[in-house]
């Protein structure tokens, strides 16, 4: 640790210091770059980086960090910048350290089934290669073309496969981080069982680079699913959702169980590129999916439907028999997003037990429906995780200031929901800068006061990712 | 926080107070208390607790930690006290808190599959309500008869089943803390999806009550296994175990993959009441187990069976065909640890990665032969998880002191072996006091110090199970 300072140096004379630590042209000042590593898909903060740097390699980052404490610099890393909650967003003035040189998977252990990899591999890059070794990465979103490794521990990214594999975090087999001193930490090993003392690995994830950043980390592969097969059912009612989810629980191992409402699949319907389930209409749809490993399996699906559609949970369904058919059924629930992205929609990303989701759904529908009868609002979501995207669409005469000024009141009713039902305030976007004042919402303030305090024990000066999560 | 001191009281001053933050009669002084609730299964350290308190409530636990910290006396935590690194001894006027009389299961929550348990819930308690409730708790092991939940999340308790359904990490949805502070943390909420900042839990997992106390568990249940089917398959050599474990992984879901040496299996045959699995003798065996869910998945195992019979990794092997076989296939493995009890065994719990297992074994072999070549070394464990149970007998001509100053010698040889694989000295039983010393060769001396002020935020006066993963 250094902490000496130099305070009479220039900001330009500090950014001289920098290049000498990193590769030649390995230092952007350009407006260009300073705009474009500046954010994440937030579009909240106005970038204003003062350097963006591109480190090849473990040391190379360990002399940025140093450098940072010398000088007092604030750093922001930088994965494939596809957060929705500004925690990779450099708005005041840091230096940006961009992963993007650090993309390799540098080995393959085939009986651990563990893959070394940079922080920079993307998600894609890791589903392909593990394809390619007969086997499976699980952790899949929509962003899974650009968004990289370090930034999924960093958001403990989840996505549609959670009810099944869990999130980013079940896949972690060991990390290495640079801390905000500059150390290398080498955490578990990649071992399966390892009872030694706290596992620091675990803090790392989900910490948004605000206690050091990931320089490598070893992900866990899993055995490829088998004939995955999907089934969309119609319900009469949100609340028939729950004893169907329980009922098909009972008897597969789901790989997913997604909802979303009639307003959220007309929309989709609308675009007259993907093809409906069925005609019977329905307010509420599932799209389960399960390994249809053997003819058994998917003869207990269809008992098991026929159980839902005799115990009247359900309407109305369809199984797909074909890899397009599958890919069909997942339209009608991936599509939902960049659809309604027209309507310029209010969204959150909130969670609560599975239990407790037909009650707070309620709730949450009567506050927008009394308070602005006139706001159409789309749901759906990962129900099998009890993970919720409200979605409030812009009336066509309300101006965007107008609709945005009425979504910051929903905005804290919605919160204080989420408190009344012990929920989390997000589910699986992190915190970064656009939920950092709400966080008393879903956290105490003697845990907030214990996480400052851990943030002090790995980054005394304060240097890393400062402002995401807390101030 | 309360940082008065009353330096001037006795311990039975002190004594009298703590008296009335319980219930009447449940501060326990007598000698036949002391020693029993003093210690746990290890036999390294004298018992010598000041007292052994039994709270009922989380007030009353509060209460306690608030007294410990005005009188700076430590606190032991006390479960099932079956630990095997005495990490629940109070050999130094600790006083013991014992959670025998919070034992409660307090709901069940059908949808989330959860259960809010006491800390004193007895794992079998806990696995048989699932069962109940027909689901399932998986995380099983030797002790479950009498371990604690509360214990078990202090030692991140792992066992037979981690290969299909992981260590009790995986398990906890949400916890209660009492930090040494005497304040309660709610961590989690028992949520699958909650992205707001650092997982405090994961930090109390595993920690072995340094940082405070569970008080109460959200722990998950899972769908139960349908058929549970075991092979026991003899192979030619230890190396032959891996490409067995490599084929049986990349067919079917395991749900345990252990193994043991000939001489391990010559112990419990010599018991005559077990039967053995075959006649063909083989130096090493492999068991495992999966769902046979199907009539498919059976014949799937028996076609990787002949495969690896084939490929010359497997001399012989057996499938059990009804609950009774499954049973005596897994006394063959079950019973090792009992049986070989009688040579009063130098033991050892340790782990590298999957891949390294061979070689691993291979050098730890070569230096036990090339010093002690009378030692008789009797290997087995979790091979699917890396974790080696290694056992040296006493040869009956040497005494027991010689025989442990002996193994001391080995013990460093096979910590600096652990060392040189980067394993782990302990893999599932904790660090407590046995193996406190010996942390460096798992944990770098940044990790230690990093977790030593870790352990300050937490519990500022060092009264949480002092003296145990570190000093």
């Amino acid at each position: 640790m250094n902490r000496l300072r130099v305070p009479q140096m220039t900001h330009a004379a500090q950014i001289e210091v920098l290049k000498t630590l990193v590769e030649p042209g390995k230092v952007l000042t350009d407006a260009d770059s300073l705009n474009a590593y500046g954010k994440d898909w937030t579009k909240h903060f106005a970038p204003a980086p003062l350097a963006i740097v591109f480190p090849k390699t473990v040391e190379q980052v360990q002399a940025i960090v140093r450098w940072a404490n010398e000088h007092r610099i604030g750093l922001v890393p930088s994965g494939g910048r596809t957060g929705l909650s500004a925690a990779a967003v450099a708005a005041n003035g840091e230096v940006v350290v961009a992963f993007d040189y650090m993309n390799q998977i540098l080995a393959f252990n085939e009986y651990d089934r563990t893959v070394v990899c940079q922080p920079g591999v993307v998600t894609k890059q890791l589903q392909l290669f593990a394809e390619d070794k007969g086997l499976y990465y699980p952790v899949d979103f929509a962003s899974s073309g650009s968004s990289q490794i370090g930034g999924n521990i960093g958001t403990n990214a989840g996505g549609i496969k959670v009810i099944r594999y869990g999130m980013t975090r079940n896949w972690v087999a060991g990390l290495k981080v640079v801390t905000g001193t500059g150390e290398l930490l080498e955490l578990n090993r990649d071992l399966i069982k390892n009872a030694t003392g706290y596992d620091l690995r675990q803090l790392f994830i989900g910490a948004e680079g605000t206690l050091g950043f990931v320089v490598e980390a070893t992900m866990r592969l899993e055995r490829a699913p088998k004939n995955l097969t999907a089934m969309v059912l119609g319900t009469p009612d949100f609340d028939s959702i729950m004893p169907v989810l329980h009922a098909f629980q009972n008897k597969l191992d789901l790989t997913a169980f997604e909802f979303f409402s009639d307003k959220a699949l007309a929309k989709v319907l609308a675009r007259g590129d993907v093809p409906p389930a069925f005609e019977t209409d329905c307010p509420f749809y599932a799209l389960l999916e399960f390994e249809a490993a053997t003819e058994e399996v998917a003869e207990q699906a269809l008992a098991t439907f026929e159980h839902c559609v005799e115990q009247g949970w359900v309407l109305d369904g369809v199984m797909s028999q074909s890899e397009q058919q599958l890919q069909n059924l997942w339209k009608l629930r991936e599509y939902i997003s960049e659809t309604i992205s027209h309507w310029t929609p209010y969204k959150n990303d909130i969670s609560v037990t599975v239990g407790k989701v037909p009650a707070f759904l309620h709730d949450i529908d009567a506050i927008v429906e009394k308070n602005y009868p006139d706001f159409e609002v789309i749901w759906f979501g990962h129900i099998g995780d009890g993970n919720l995207h409200l979605n409030i669409l812009k009336p066509e005469d309300l101006s965007k200031d107008e609709f945005f000024a009425k979504c910051a009141v929903v905005n804290k009713w919605v919160f204080e929901t989420v408190q009344k039902y012990n929920g989390s305030i997000s589910a699986e976007h992190g915190v970064g800068m656009t939920k950092r004042d709400y966080l008393h919402y879903s956290r105490s303030e003697a845990e907030i006061a214990c996480m400052k305090a851990i943030k002090a024990v790995f980054d005394p000066n304060g240097i890393m990712n400062p402002g995401k999560i807390f101030n």
